[in-house]
């Protein structure tokens, strides 16, 4: 007793002949969900057969309740709001009418969690301060180079997340994906760095300025094809929702390596700069 | 003919007495949606009212279709997509599984269009070359001031394009928003500058570089807040998606304004520098 037996139609009740016995329209092989699945894997079955509803068992097959599709809607959109909050660094509960006393309280440990990202990566810029004292103009390619690779980094993370979620990235598929975007990287690498070299030769008349920031820009842009496709797929591999916070990982790394590439190979490269 | 005159439920059919007329089942003050409605506003109907199905009518009332629940969760789910694409500047159509010079040419048109935004930001830099060379800690404090003034900026924008898209915002309303979030901006400002502010005068022993940076990093947070309301309810004035590219143009606002406060400061306040 309190076994789920299977479930009946309401349409062939409706359409029975009156004398139908209700045993004959049971349907046994009913599809049931267990009591502890995720949400998420839940309303994906909705979409996927569109059922209207689905019992809930218990892990002896015990009846406890019943998922409608009103509920679904509900967690798709908690969902979808989940995704874009996470992969911001936005704290979950806020919305627009929280005042603004409890907004303070959630947003300020993100923006100090940035702060100190920041610093990571500034700390590259302080450690090259002779070079840019002696070479100023690296400044004005800072922003240029480490921002690119933010950009085309969280394209990457953007649709990998974007494919965990939509369960198109089997484990063990990441390979697949990673070779794209390493590929990706290159070419865009390419695309990009020839502008910022033309710009670098032109405007200094330094080949070897147009050079370096070729190459820093070449070296970013393959980066950010690999952390952002590592990003979410390593954050899916310790079983964390692959959107957590994804951006700020990733412009920690296309911040730093993009500082450090540049500046690095300005001393390599550009004579009488060290 | 061929009008909507009313619905009837399975329910009240299978529960009816055999010998009920259907005409008595009929109701009459069906809701309906007009041909032309927005895909997402009857996502948003369907999900306030748990409907399970609505009639589809043209402008004479005339019956056209059915929308049944299973097409809104398809409709919500690209919407989701959607938002999260649009935001970070993706091409729609993209996903993991899209061959790589498919890929390349969807992304591509938005990197360069990101190069160019990035080179107004970094005209700014190169506008202050001669500053820089004379103090080169400056470029230190760039990429945190900017950065932050971008995740400071980016959380507001997220949540204000999803108060919007939850139908949170209505027309007219936006002043509150843009009030609370000026405040915000002022005292994340507060409360950053005050960081970096203490650090630039340990790290230089210089009280007018302590000064610059927090002055710097306070302006660019309030800026974060103003243009973070303004880009989503700007977009939604003028008809267009509040997600659309937000975290792009945020940025450059982010960027440009945040190099152009360091730099003029800087001019400003600390002796010998010009």
């Amino acid at each position: 007793e309190g076994h789920l037996q299977g479930v009946f139609s309401l349409r062939d009740m409706a359409l029975a002949q009156p004398n139908t016995r209700l045993f004959n329209l049971l349907k046994k092989d009913a599809i049931s969900v267990p009591v502890d699945a995720d949400a998420e894997d839940v309303a994906h079955l909705f979409d996927k057969y569109n059922y209207y509803a689905l019992p809930v068992v218990d892990k002896d097959q015990k009846l406890l309740g019943v998922i409608t599709i009103d509920d679904v809607i509900d967690v798709m959109r908690e969902e979808a709001t989940e995704d874009i909050y996470l992969s911001q660094g936005v704290p979950l509960e806020e919305r627009v009418d929280t005042p603004w006393y409890e907004s303070i309280k959630s947003r300020m440990p993100w923006l100090y969690f940035n702060l100190f990202t920041a610093f990571l990566a500034a700390s590259v810029v302080g450690a090259f301060e002779s070079t840019i004292a002696k070479f100023a103009v690296l400044a004005f390619f800072m922003p240029i180079i480490a921002g690119q690779g933010g950009n085309a980094g969280m394209q990457t993370v953007t649709i990998v997340t974007r494919g965990i979620a939509l369960g198109e990235v089997p484990k063990g598929e990441g390979w697949h994906i990673l070779r794209k975007e390493l590929l990706l990287g290159l070419l865009n690498g390419l695309a990009m760095g020839i502008v910022v070299g033309a710009v670098g030769f032109i405007w200094k008349r330094t080949i070897s300025l147009g050079l370096v920031v070729f190459l820093a820009m070449m070296f970013n842009m393959i980066t950010a094809g690999i952390v952002g496709t590592i990003i979410p797929l390593g954050l899916r591999a310790i079983r964390q929702d692959p959107a957590l916070a994804s951006s700020i990982f990733l412009t920690t790394f296309t911040d730093t390596l993009g500082f450090a590439f540049l500046f690095l190979l300005a001393r390599v490269l550009i004579p009488g700069v060290r």
